[in-house]
């Protein structure tokens, strides 16, 4: 069962050559989830091979254009498809009056349900909630409205024990109850225990985007215990000063987040172009929080 | 003197994994002309070395997205970069209240003069003359309005022999008014001719864009004897109709206009995504205009 990142950009607002505006891709089951969505994602998840079609939800950060810019044309690139599906995005307000008035500029008419859900709010709140994960929303500190993203994987139904299938006997529906974490009652009131038969499930796996963020105290709590944190660091410790004035964070910032939050990965990103090469960020943050790696365009992670 | 195109994109709208929506950058004497600009077309230049500050113009062919999605988040990047001479930008109409709605619902400010010129009308007309080149627009058939561009660099100073400037002892003003052309008269009465001291200028060369567009019995006439034409070839013969109803050309229809110009050779792009190779595109033009060429992203195509 996948619970994987791919990340599809890594650069802050300016590209360079190898380094794009923010996009990541969560796999969950083969259920695809856009995060963020710069200038280029979409030749982006070409290169990388993401199915277009296996996304049906979108999460936005923020309305800076390194985030969103690349919203539009996979707008227009999903119509030209002839998509039916509906999609979802969740994005801070004024997005779906910027898209909107973006589709009556250019006269697209989506052959396709759009629908913008308003992320809001000053605390953490559920966004989405399916078969098989949980998605959360909490308030980061930038420059403009701007929230992060925590994906749990609903707990998976327990493993069968296949010998115990015929040792007792079982139909389908006693499978399905032991498999939920029901213990199994027959009609003769004898009691089989779901742990007789069953195995504990995989534990559920995590993955929290704290896009564009100024440090601030609460932080940790909103990602605590998370699996892999993604975390900016656009500077270095070198740029202290310029990470506060602009509302971002260095690398040892971020690493102070996931070791507060004791997460069990952090993956720095949102790098500025003046690192040409993003190893003495990922050091500066190892020394603080060791399982860090500096995130790379095309890299897949799997979480959990 | 440099005269020379680079190719940023040949995708039409629908990018491939190696294949970007349309962008070229023209070099005029190191004047750099933007003609064009998809999304990713930042990305683009970073690739393969464009400097940005050298762009003062950009000329966009249409509205549609894959000629123009690439504006906003260029405009951003001069903005972070902190440009401060003015840019001029050539488009169809509404293209100036676009881009104002644009910056004003992401509340960008603008630290540089940004001047659109609305390209208009149902004939051919200059719309840029500097001391290097003459650009015309011409209108074009497609589904919404759609303008050709026409770059003719400017006739060169007549070069200088120099053994004549001590032969006849030229002042640094017979030098100039020879090498303008004129011949040389002095105090005395005696006349030299410019022929006598100079010989022939290079032949000026020419490059004409012709964006999306369907086959019309005036194209050629626009694009008359250019050096380099660039044509649309979104579909191959074996996709006729669609080319008609969808207004684009196939690569006979680009071959045609390249005979009939009198053109020195023409550049193939703006394909379609269901041509993986563009090999069959560009044997099927030769057939007809053997100086053709499918236009690969990244090269570059010295003129005249």
């Amino acid at each position: 069962m996948a619970f994987r990142l791919t990340i599809l950009g890594t650069s802050s607002a300016l590209p360079t050559s190898d380094r794009n505006p923010t996009a990541h891709v969560l796999n969950v089951h083969e259920r695809l989830f856009l995060i963020d969505c710069g200038e280029g994602t979409q030749m982006q998840m070409r290169r990388y091979r993401i199915r277009f079609g296996r996304i049906n939800h979108i999460f936005i950060s923020h309305l800076h254009g390194d985030h969103f810019f690349g919203v539009y044309p996979l707008l227009s690139t999903y119509n030209l498809m002839a998509r039916k599906t509906p999609l979802h995005l969740y994005a801070p307000a004024p997005a779906e009056d910027l898209i909107t008035r973006h589709l009556t500029d250019f006269d697209i008419h989506l052959g396709f349900d759009l629908n913008v859900h308003t992320v809001s709010g000053r605390s953490m709140k559920k966004v989405l909630d399916d078969r098989r994960v949980e998605v959360f929303s909490f308030p980061l500190k930038h420059r403009i409205p701007t929230y992060g993203y925590l994906f749990r994987e609903k707990v998976s139904d327990r493993n069968m024990i296949k010998e115990k299938i015929t040792e007792y006997g079982l139909t389908i529906e006693e499978i399905a109850t032991a498999r939920r974490g029901g213990d199994i009652i027959r009609e003769n009131g004898a009691i089989i225990p779901c742990t007789e038969v069953t195995l504990e499930p995989r534990r559920p796996a995590s993955y929290a985007f704290c896009s564009d963020t100024a440090w601030f105290k609460k932080l940790p709590a909103y990602v605590s215990g998370v699996d892999l944190l993604y975390h900016e660091a656009t500077f270095g410790a070198d740029n202290d000063e310029l990470a506060v004035k602009t509302r971002h964070s260095t690398a040892s910032h971020a690493a102070k987040v996931a070791l507060e939050a004791g997460a069990g990965k952090l993956l720095l990103g949102h790098f500025s172009a003046r690192y040409r090469s993003t190893a003495k960020l990922e050091e500066e943050a190892r020394s603080l929080f060791p399982e860090t790696e500096a995130a790379r365009e095309g890299n897949t992670y799997e979480i959990g």
